[in-house]
């Protein structure tokens, strides 16, 4: 993959650092210090603590609409151990972060791993490697060069794919008239996203329940009545519950890795 | 207007998407992908999830101090049903979004409509619209392509501009040694801004009662003894009511759209 | 010191404005248009309201990991009274903001003040300064200015180093075989950043007590086991205080301001 031939180039950030502290500024900062012409798209810095399963998700499902990157990702409770700092090549794009599993369901989406490289090049890294905060002392170091164009094979030592941390694939069991899915994630607005597929969801009738609840299988929000609960495929081409002018995740009490039934009725 | 000849311009984004999920940065990275060289101004994403009142209010008391600009505002509680995709023309600069009322004081504070455009030309749009992320598939890739210069009208049909949806506007009466006015928002430090102006405020004695309580009429927070009550024009010219060092929305327990007295003692 | 002779620059922003107003954002704006190649990084906008403390330290902490820029900070709960608008001089960049205590940490960390000017230079600011919004008014004008390489002795009137309000030191008092320190920071994942440094932990034993509890002296999270309350030098070189998977800030009951005990088992 030839990136930035012309100079020129992104770098998206996902982490669970928040922004009440500077975690997320010193990543930009130590960017802007090697990189000053690459410029930085914040996917999110709010993903839960420690919680790689939404930090896969979120990335994935947005790097389709961003541009070709290094896209870094933190969301490290292993960090300072002996888990594996890594970066992937993709045919669209590169990944850099820990080998926990946050980075492979983007490796996906951008269309597989082409390469995996484990970051023993230290000279690539910041002066001090603390040992908490590897997002400022080694990824954001790492993405800056390989965002300049530097190879991703001067990262360090190659590792094969099959060696990498994989997270368990969601559950999703799909039957005659219904499917059990795991919520993946809950967003801003109460709506609840699963592991099925929109295409999933076609199967099923337009009159469902979900979660015991009657809902009605839809296009959008407000096709449904005030409070009335709907399920529909989602922008991102999942299975999703939504309540009109509501919050869904309350009226079905549930949070990610729960797994909910779709019936038709 | 001409915007960007120069090939270099802005774009603002005001939503109610929050960040912890990735909806922003889906907006910042198909602007990426679309207008690269153009920069975005995020005029804020934490809009209370449908709260037109609030994302219009906001927005047109930022516009004066952002460069001119394509300014995109997203809350969309009607996304995909029949409310229009418009974009506005206005003095010093343009806006897209729905035709819910959202756009319409920043218009007016821009120096108004010159035109208005209902989005409906599809190639604008992006590859795949889905029925609830309108932000994404349609108001970033029109925003995109006006801010290198593509000609408004290129966008859609044009459309009346007293057939577009206003909002009522908010509850000011004005009276011999008082005023009665709607609470327009509150701010992170609990300060109160009412629909009245400052000059609203200075036709009032120097010591009056706000909701039933003693307060000072002052010009800062800092000038009143800690704790009491104070009633200013703020930075954007509006009338507001604080408590220097406290926060006045408590003490008053007031929401936004709620009507409040403001009388000379 | 010669910042921007290329007219390439980057401004750092420190704020108490939060993210759900616009107040961040009509920052941003000012500085698009007065300096629009000059790039931003926010350091955060989520200090605590008032929390000049906080405030200071964050920026302290972070500004050696930003490239040499134009800091503005505005944690102002002075707004508007007699307290003067500063910018400092340093060996490697310029603080703006507030005569409050604030930029002081952060001036040392960039190497000691050079200068010191009060921002008389009315002609610098805002066409209308409001008295509750220097940020907009004030600050960002003149560091945009400064940005584009304007002198900073043109910014106003020199102040006498020795003028400047500082903060009272942080306690931290060493003994044989103990520490006590204030807590000068949590982060978002409940660790307890302490004044003490990283260097005065190491100085105990392995086995330590904190606030009477048991803990362990290590290097990184992961190293103990799950729920053991761990002490070590922090990626900004304070001691610290965390717990492998929780929250210690919860498990010991303390906020910034409380003094803690550290001492060898």
């Amino acid at each position: 993959m030839t990136l930035n031939s012309s100079g020129f180039g992104w770098i998206s950030l996902t982490t669970d650092y928040g922004r009440s502290d500077a975690f997320a500024a010193a990543l930009h900062g130590v960017i802007a210090r090697t990189a000053p012409t690459v410029r930085v798209i914040d996917v999110t810095h709010e993903v839960r603590p420690g919680d790689v399963t939404r930090g896969a998700a979120v990335l994935a499902q947005t790097v389709p609409y961003l541009p070709e990157s290094v896209h870094v990702a933190v969301v490290d409770p292993g960090v300072g151990t002996a888990r594996r700092a890594i970066a992937l090549g993709t045919p669209s794009g590169l990944l850099v972060g820990p080998d926990n599993g946050l980075l492979m369901a983007a490796a996906d989406a951008l269309g597989g791993i082409t390469d995996a490289i484990e970051l023993t090049n230290a000279a690539w890294h910041g002066e001090r490697v603390s040992a908490t905060f590897h997002g400022r002392d080694i990824f954001a170091p790492v993405a800056s060069r390989l965002s300049l164009g530097a190879p991703l094979s001067d990262a360090g030592d190659a590792v094969a794919v099959g060696d990498l941390v994989r997270l368990p694939p969601p559950i999703v069991t799909r039957g005659e008239g219904y499917l059990e899915a795991e919520v993946l994630t809950v967003d801003r607005f109460g709506n609840v996203q699963l592991a099925a597929t929109a295409d999933d969801l076609a199967r099923l009738g337009t009159h469902v329940t979900v979660g015991g609840m009657r809902a009605v299988r839809t296009t959008t929000f407000g096709e449904a009545p005030p409070g009335s609960l709907i399920v529909f495929g989602d922008s991102a081409g999942h299975a999703a519950v939504a309540i009109n002018g509501g919050r869904a995740v309350v009226a079905l009490g549930l949070e990610p890795g729960d797994v909910i039934r779709v019936a038709t009725l």
